[in-house]
């Protein structure tokens, strides 16, 4: 059991480092892992169905830290998730209702309060890392938390037919999960036409294509290049199909 | 005990993994901490005054590889220092001396010379590497320090009422402790008037305001917003009161 | 012995964590040590004279995991090789041909098909993953592995002429290893001569020169600036000698 990070902290900046010392200090032997920390900051949608994708690839179980959290310090709750086989740990702000809606089974308790000497703006560090330590620890830190009947802040399981994240490459995931999509439809966004291909090298270089992704979402790519400039993408543009 | 790293090596390039591969074979069970690798390479005073505020932030006793080092392979000196519960192990630039001279027991001295092979432009992976090893197993490597009785380059422990850094949501932060400040006064920077709130959901959205940030410095924000491009911020300006 | 990365998975990105992950599940004791996640995404004759040099300077015996596969997903093969003291496993595209050509003894292996369930456009994670986990435990994985004469592609082991990599400072590394160059040559790229100083700090700020790298390898730097920016460097200009 890892403890997975899924933040808007900023892969280059100084607050990754400070909740993996929290965790060394807590949980010394635990693996820490970096899934993401460039989450849409201001987009709790789009973030809740990026983790909702990435924690059901993850194999195993795991306790997941997620931080998209405009509303730290404010009167916003703060949740521990189980949601099938991994634990979630983060704001009660909509961000794990995506996976909650589409887990088989789902518990949910309160966070009571923060430590003593917590800092207002960093819960990720003083109040979750803690609790996530525990966890992975298999020490439920029963004291701090309260049964909850369901998450405060719900979204919804259901697809998102959205841009939701542009990756590096400038590949454009969206929220649609592509098991059930037959692949012989026309996926259109920013007024354009985007065919079906299998895979980045069964597109002739610098095409656009749609595709099912390594995180079994749809998205639009373009073979050697990117998507998000060739086609002017952003996060948060609709997705149709003809 | 873990090994943190503090440097302007960059959080995507080449620099970071060679010092990881050289501290795993020495330290094999010892964490890598990376508490920040986009220090301001050029900025010793701002870089020392951030370093200062991480460390006290750490709890438990950690050895760390500062490394902002413009002068590498001239004439510069090299130091582990002792200061409170934390090693340091970098160049006698400056960079250590903030938090120097704000420890309660401080103990210094100078690494002598650089095993055979070292690189002559990258002290991090051949000379401190090795040494921050070998204190993170309590096997002090006296053959190669000798002891000082103090930096070479002092910067001094006082506050620094200039901004220090800008993190990736484009807060400032300063190097003033934000401990003593009463919060009914008014910070002035880049000709702007900016009053306190306690956290950001405290300010309207897209509203400036300043605060004492996770690690105990005042930090100008705006909530949901970037202040650095708001206001026009940039590492080095001054800090005023109203 | 450790897992290296060698990417071009962006640093910051989502891809970097699920190879880890996976790395976790399969070998859990093993450290994961990221070389760079920011490999030239297009350039494979840039990339594998870039992990040549990187793998050089390793001490010790590792298991790095090569991606840099624009042709993922189609007919290209993946190999395992063993060159020297490391293993590596990637696509046999090129990327490991440098190194191949250059090492004492190289053994290669085809890697057969994929797992059941694999991504077509994942290889890093669903493929080469768990051959390395295995490798690390040194637990070969023979029934995946066919012996192979060579690698299909080669670049072979010759000094490219090029500019390979520009690091976060504006750093320009060459496909040159200097270890036989004298140093009272003067280098000419974009038109520009560029004399020898052993070190940053021998050269005025500023001012542009060569010198050996840390990797061994010959590079334009300007001593605090950006020799990118002042001399418009770019990746694949050609380097030459008066």
């Amino acid at each position: 059991m890892a403890i997975c990070l899924f933040t808007d902290f900023g892969a280059g900046d100084l607050y990754v480092g400070q909740v993996e010392a929290v965790l060394d200090r807590l949980a010394p032997g635990v693996r820490v892992i970096h899934l993401l920390h460039e989450a849409p900051a201001y987009d709790l949608k789009a973030a809740a169905h990026l983790l909702a994708a990435l924690a059901a690839g993850l194999a195993g179980g795991h306790v997941l830290i997620g931080v998209v959290d405009p509303g730290v310090g404010t009167g916003r709750g703060a949740v521990v998730v189980r949601a099938d086989r991994h634990w979630y740990v983060g704001p009660d702000n909509g961000l794990f209702s995506v996976l909650a809606a589409r887990a088989a089974q789902c518990a949910v308790w309160r966070i009571a309060g923060a430590p003593a000497g917590a800092s207002r703006s960093f819960h990720g560090r003083d109040v979750f890392a803690p609790i996530a330590a525990a966890l992975a620890l298999d020490d439920f830190p029963g004291a701090r938390l309260a049964p909850a009947d369901d998450l405060s802040v719900r979204i919804g399981g259901d697809d998102l037919a959205e841009i939701i994240y542009i990756d590096h490459y400038g590949n454009a995931w969206t929220g649609l999960r592509a098991e059930a999509l037959p692949h012989d439809r026309v996926l259109v966004v920013a007024d354009r036409e985007i065919p079906h291909a299998g895979v980045f090298g069964e597109a002739p270089p610098g095409a656009a294509f749609w595709y099912a992704n390594s995180s079994a979402l749809v998205e639009v790519a373009v073979n050697q290049g990117s998507a998000a400039n060739v086609l002017g993408l952003e996060t948060g543009m609709a997705i149709a199909w003809r």
